[in-house]
């Protein structure tokens, strides 16, 4: 089993059938030792982070499967703590789709001279380059096409996916009574050259609330893998 | 004469029958002594700059408005170095419409992933907001819509414009051997409602070289004015 890539949160392996295999770390992602889904550096490690990412993954990806949504998942094997996956490619070095339904991190950073703190967003879609030198900046559609990245089909596909997968996370979140402020997806296209959801779903790629207080990754995994 | 704006290049005055004037100011933007059309910060004094800027952007309203682009030019006074304009009312609090032939400035510092230096581009418009706090952030058709900035259709009609524009500048500068690199221009909605070009069209608008050299505002003006 060769390793193909160390992320921060995850390593990938390839398997002898020319599957992937995600190894889920107890790393997350912040700044000075806290949680921040939008950080590009890993913050601090907490016991159980991997295995609570892995459950509210697993969890995610099967509904998403019974939804008809095209995802690179097969299985998730909790005590080693991996989820075997279908292989795909990156659109150029990998890009991050965001949809926010409440304004709040780099949104507010940018654009706080139009907006405030946690007011409604219409399921905003916007997509960031992954180039943790350039700190991941926000690109256009137009932008994505010139430089080859999207094509502009292949990103109103994109933007689509996201809203409809955002829309069903949403929804499941709500049924426990926390609300998703903004989730960050990622996308690849498999051998056929379908788009397909690719990377996790757990607390570390959202912004959730329940009662107006922030919920942090292993506290939302339990909530929803047991309440 | 009421002062209505004190701005970093050029100050702004209310007339009595309602029209304004522009003062050009000797003042251009830059880094650390370092002329640079994307700054945000006045980086020097350049004796002669604002008559300069006035001049060049007298020529080029006059060319705009021989091919019928809707511009706020009435008249100018070099003496003054004074421009009488039509009232028009900026979008938000104000946006840079920016047009890129080739890759250079901010657009290298976001995507310099996936591109060169002076690479080619074609014609690629982008929007910043005018936030010098938010040093200009760039931002999308969708956000400007969901903010309340610019609808959908506003901004094709913006994105055309400012192609259409900059062809035109780009032709003339090219008459005397000059390379246009990008743009940026401003935009606002006159009285009738109609989108119109106003602010300025100066050296300090844009990046252009010439035999590989960048020409900076005053030598500019004067190779369009004079040669």
């Amino acid at each position: 089993m060769k390793r193909l890539y160390e992320g921060k949160t995850k390593d990938v392996y390839e398997l002898d059938n020319g599957n992937y295999l995600l190894k889920f770390k107890d790393d997350v992602t912040g700044d000075a030792g806290v949680f921040d889904p939008g950080a590009n550096t890993v913050g601090m490690t907490l016991e159980g982070a991997g295995q609570a990412g892995l459950k509210l993954t697993t969890l995610f990806f099967e509904i998403l499967k019974e939804r008809n949504i095209p995802t690179h998942f097969i299985a998730s094997d909790l005590d080693e703590t991996t989820m075997t996956v279908i292989p795909a490619d990156a659109f150029g070095d990998g890009l991050e789709v965001i949809c926010r339904y409440r304004a709040a991190g780099s949104f507010l950073r940018r654009y706080g001279k139009y907006a405030e703190e946690g007011q409604e967003l219409d399921k905003f879609v916007e997509v960031t380059l992954k180039d943790d030198e350039r700190n991941d900046p926000p690109i256009s559609r137009d932008a994505l096409s010139m430089l080859g990245i999207l094509s502009g089909g292949d990103y109103e596909t994109l933007k689509q996916l996201t809203i409809d997968i955002s829309d069903i996370i949403k929804e499941e979140l709500a049924r426990k009574n926390i609300e998703l402020y903004d989730i960050k997806l990622e996308f690849g296209r498999d051998k056929e050259g379908n788009i397909i959801l690719i990377d996790e779903i757990s607390g570390g790629n959202m912004r959730v609330c329940r009662d107006g207080k922030a919920i942090d990754p292993i506290e939302l995994a339990n909530i929803m893998t047991t309440e």
